[in-house]
């Protein structure tokens, strides 16, 4: 006999419907050297930004530098940003829906992750677990570690896992290693950011199609938009790894106003995007966020999670 | 030097208006070995079938094996054909419109294709000049030199030329050989059969963009579509050469219905081209072909046809 699926709580119970979308919106945690009485003035305006996009979950970033996997010169300087684990528990407490806490495995001792993960209330809490950015980190846990120790402490977080169309296109084997994390139990994803819709659309429908073959659910598959306001940011974007078709990029480096240009072109993505998965049975979900911290964009990010509320009501 | 432009007739004529999408069709002639009672019975139902479609012009294919440019095996055994020049001047005198006829330039010596440039009639008559298919390809007259053996006969004829967006994703540079081609006076571009949008728009952008860069008028860009009703064809269409993305391709493995997917996609790809080329101020147009000689496949390519005359007429 199969064991008892726990009784879902918290984030779990809404990745039980599999068919409305998740809207997420993610932030990243002010800069370490912020003080601290600015911390809860700033976590009290976002918590007023955000609170009427009705969202399912608050994704918070654990960022890590990851120029050891890019040898380009980071369009915006690296600054290190307070633990998103800390800023949730010391100044989101006015947030009353779940947050999704990333955690880059490879910066934290196994004994130090498993106590943390022991700790969440899964009523509140989910984590994605994210594997170091380059094999040549100096890695504290690796990832299927984390998984290991995310099961010693009873499963109880919901876990995510990152999904990533670019590592589909140059391997092709991205939903074979869905699948894997799937069996380890991973029951969503998120994917980086996304500006190729076929090559987002090529990691849906291999991975529809492999999950039917094998008889598997598939998991909630969340894509990632953000938008973009200058070329810095295109820049940083591109930097991360994310590919923007050529013509795309000609557009927004020729447009008068990129921003709403780019904030078009993620519109378009999620209403395309919903239409594929749902044609192929795969629960899914959008994630706003803004790769920089230039006002406008945030602003746009916003207007943008609100346009896909309105989007998937329809 | 840019020859000097004569005064425009025939498919020139429709050339010279830059704002109305261009609509073909195009066939390829009868296999060589078709008794003679047969070909213009074959003729007359083409021409029953494809007047009521408004057409600017009938395109007429030069088949070559071409099994030189691709080591695997060619799903539909090649078949020798008449001669689209033969069959355009002996059995296609129902036709009122334009034809525009190709030449795979490396089959004709340069006196043969010299004549026979020098005896056609630029009010009938237009060409597309294709070079050898492959680098290994036995050339009796490469392509460059039959864009001199045109303008030795005048420059008369509207010379067209080929685009191939998926050797741009190779090589980047399809734009700058096709301001090249636009030097030595080609007006009309058509494409090999588009079904991976990303790369036609990407192609599109580089040379609008490069069009403005260099003060040259972008010349009409015709997007050849075809539908594909069985998987032999969908492998032939990839023998070809032509890049269908994964997901359209497993889509279409898995379908019960290939050709009305590949139908509804040839018709969003239209719609998603026109507004595109609108967009970037590129003259425009759509050439519909049957890659096979199916009579299911022919048929949803002159329904294609006309639903693409629908869409330009909205």
């Amino acid at each position: 006999m199969a064991p008892q699926t726990p009784e879902p709580v918290g984030f779990g119970t809404r990745l039980a419907d599999r068919s409305t979308p998740l809207r997420l919106f993610s932030l990243t945690p002010p800069r370490e050297a912020t003080a601290p009485e600015d911390l809860s003035r700033i976590a009290d305006v976002t918590i007023e930004r955000l609170q009427p996009l009705g969202l399912d979950a608050l994704v918070l970033y654990d960022i890590e530098d990851e120029s050891d996997r890019n040898p380009d010169v980071r369009p915006f300087p690296f600054v290190r940003s307070l633990d998103p684990a800390t800023f949730h528990a010391d100044h989101l407490g006015g947030w009353q829906q779940p947050v999704i806490i990333y955690r880059s495995v490879g910066k934290y001792e196994p004994a130090d992750l498993k106590s943390w993960l022991a700790e969440q209330d899964p009523g509140q809490v989910a984590t994605v677990l994210v594997g170091a950015s380059s094999q040549h980190s100096a890695v504290r846990t690796k990832l299927a570690e984390a998984q290991s120790l995310w099961q010693d402490t009873g499963s109880l977080l919901p876990l995510g896992s990152v999904a990533i169309p670019e590592r589909h296109a140059r391997r092709t084997d991205e939903h074979d290693r869905m699948l894997g994390k799937q069996a380890v139990g991973t029951s969503f994803f998120v994917t980086q950011v996304v500006y190729d819709l076929t090559w987002a659309k090529d990691l849906v429908s291999d991975y529809a199609y492999a999950c039917r073959e094998r008889g598997v659910e598939p998991a909630h598959l969340v894509f990632t938009l953000s938008v973009c306001g200058s070329l810095k940011t295109l820049e940083f974007l591109q930097w991360l790894g994310v590919h923007v078709p050529r013509w795309l990029q000609n557009q927004l480096e020729h447009s008068d106003d990129p921003l709403t240009d780019s904030y078009d072109q993620c519109a378009t993505a999620a209403a395309e995007l919903a239409t594929f998965c749902q044609r192929l049975g795969v629960p899914f979900g959008f994630n706003v966020e803004s790769v920089s911290n230039r006002r406008v964009e945030i602003e746009a990010s916003v207007r943008l999670a609100g346009a896909i509320r309105d989007l998937l009501e329809d």
